[in-house]
């Protein structure tokens, strides 16, 4: 499985980069950005190449940053023309989820169902998961 | 108030500069990051220094990649001394929620709730979306 991080600027390169300090580095874990001086027709063109070099049968996968933003439409637009998942508003819990799901030969289907579950649960408020944690202590 | 993004290599750095290509340059917006070189004393060491010339009275929120990381751990060890707003696993559409937040004159604590409250609904399975969305079409 192929997996294709998109996003405004340079999010998804540092995206890549820290995942794979996380969980050493990946082969087909590659990271593409929209800059200013940038058009997302031109951006468009790159990753339809991206899609078109990846072998028959091997599945792709692609994380945006935003709902509704370019980066995001740019990969919709190429929903049409090409058989691929596509899963948005990702973070590095869920980005490192995706690299442990692919090293377990999970699906791309089964792994975009999981980052679904385990989304609401991996991002935190801090201050108030302590708060709750020293009322239990306290009970 | 200042927002302080902290994560394993470039992930903050990415994130903050993505950021400001969506909601514009902002002031009081800096990102530090944990290197494979670096020690985790050296990066609580720089935190505290960043946290230490926030003038007093002004609010401080940490957003942080992944909880029960180094970076998150960090951050975690500074709550003891310094008051501060945390939240962990931040991905690019509640980044842009705090700085809409804090344009708004919204306190931190607030903030923080809405980011909890917003989460869940920021990450998308794509495909699912999309067939849920043709099968209302076709009722």
């Amino acid at each position: 499985m192929k997996v294709i991080a998109v996003s405004h600027g340079s999010f998804s390169k540092g995206l890549v980069e820290s995942v794979q300090m996380l969980v050493g580095e990946q082969e087909n874990l590659v990271a593409y950005g929209l800059y200013p001086e940038q058009t997302v027709a031109s951006l468009t063109e790159k990753l339809e190449e991206e899609i078109k070099k990846t072998p028959k049968g091997e599945e792709i996968l692609f994380l945006t940053d935003l709902f509704h933003g370019s980066p995001f439409n740019a990969v919709v637009s190429l929903m049409k023309d090409h058989d691929f998942y596509h899963v948005t508003g990702i973070n590095i819990p869920l980005a490192v989820e995706v690299m442990m799901g692919r090293y377990a030969d999970k699906t791309a289907a089964q792994i975009c169902e999981g980052l679904l579950e385990a989304a609401p649960d991996t991002i935190k408020y801090v201050n108030q998961l302590f708060e709750e944690e020293s009322e239990e202590d306290e009970e």
